[in-house]
């Protein structure tokens, strides 16, 4: 954890916030904090800073808080992605928060077992815990947004458009040997399609590839979805430096 | 399990071989495997191929290889890694392994607890079934190598001219806005040091920048270890793609 994520509603008008639970439990078993030292502190959703602490004890960590910078800038990339198993969703959401992605849509696929619909993993709840570790690890305050969608031709037929804007760069991630694509520029979002293991099957390529996503290699190797975001993002990141 | 990895010495000269144990039980239990299937096999540091299914039964599962093709191309790339946290280590080793990263070592850092270098973790054996796990993943047989260094200092000042080649591209990940590096031509070997939870200290960054390293931005994100090493494959790959 290198920053300590708080709530809006958690912070009083005069920047005191008390915490209890997990957060207070991670401060004086990891952190060891003393009254008087200073921990990196964000609100979920808006502002990071510094927090004094003013207490420890059985009542909680009482913080002044003060929030004077901005989170990290955003990715620019949204995801929609497979459905992975449940093990490896508990991975890459934590990797995706971490990364800065703005929207998942995790779709169905013709690889993806119908179970994993129904894995306790995809709970709003368990879902918000996974991102916080992800923004607690990137010191970020900003959740991606996640949605779920059991059907993928009418996502991309019907609702993809709206949902990624007419301008979106849209790649495929595709094992197979696909022609260079053009990195976004600076400002231009990407939308990044990320199969299941063992890929897209031709059906799903097509449809992506009519609704204009172009084929993007993440290279000749079957990798596992949360090594394969990673390798996604850092490729566009890499095109975006070197762009106009 | 995309790939079943089998031993050099336990296949007979008629291309034969039966397994017992992990292999034999994930092909009856999770590919539920039939007389006269086939299967994707390859030879660890060797070819790839496919195998018949001669037999399954309490005896062990008996193949019947045919090595007919070049494992993927490497990517090119070693790694100067600060050892991890074991847990971290069990999740970045399988990915490193995966990506096709040629040699790791493990090097101490002035945030590397000293505590690490204990861990049960880094048994050859051990290590040995984690980067097993990330080549059957890729469809891989060529394992990285894995070495340790307890000491930075003498393996940078010393060791690493030899180890590196020359004529390697050195990069070293910081989180620091960096300027941007001409990525590797495709077939320069790029080497990448990467640093502690928590980055590398000054002194650190300067003998990294003595030996030759030049920083390399992977973004302001504070970045866990097994998300940040294929962050940086994917930028290099993307840079390679794009060099003359």
């Amino acid at each position: 954890m290198n920053l300590l994520l708080i709530k809006p509603t958690e912070i009083n008008t005069d920047g005191r916030v008390t915490l209890v639970g997990r957060r207070h439990d991670h401060a004086r078993e990891v952190l060891r904090v003393q009254t008087g030292e200073t921990l990196r502190v964000g609100v979920r959703g808006g502002r990071v800073g510094t927090a004094e602490v003013l207490s420890e004890d059985a009542r909680g960590l009482a913080l002044q808080v003060t929030l004077d910078a901005a989170p990290p800038p955003r990715a620019g990339v949204d995801l929609v992605l497979a459905l992975p198993r449940p093990k490896a969703l508990k991975r890459v959401v934590p990797a995706v928060a971490s990364l800065g992605v703005d929207r998942v849509v995790l779709v169905n696929a013709a690889r993806v077992e119908k179970s994993y619909f129904e894995s306790k993993a995809l709970a709003d709840d368990f879902l918000a815990g996974l991102v916080d570790l992800g923004l607690e690890q990137a010191r970020d305050t900003v959740p991606p947004a996640i949605e779920i969608r059991e059907r993928l031709k009418p996502f991309v037929e019907d609702e993809l458009d709206e949902w990624a804007g007419k301008d979106s760069l849209r790649l495929l991630a595709h094992p197979a040997p696909a022609s260079p694509v053009e990195p976004p520029s600076t400002h231009q979002r990407a939308v990044v399609a990320i199969g299941p293991d063992g890929g897209w099957v031709p059906f799903e390529v097509e449809l992506f590839t009519k609704a204009g996503f172009h084929p993007f290699s993440l290279g000749p190797r079957v990798l596992r979805v949360e090594v394969a975001v990673p390798v996604a993002l850092g490729a566009l990141q890499a095109g975006r430096g070197r762009s106009p």
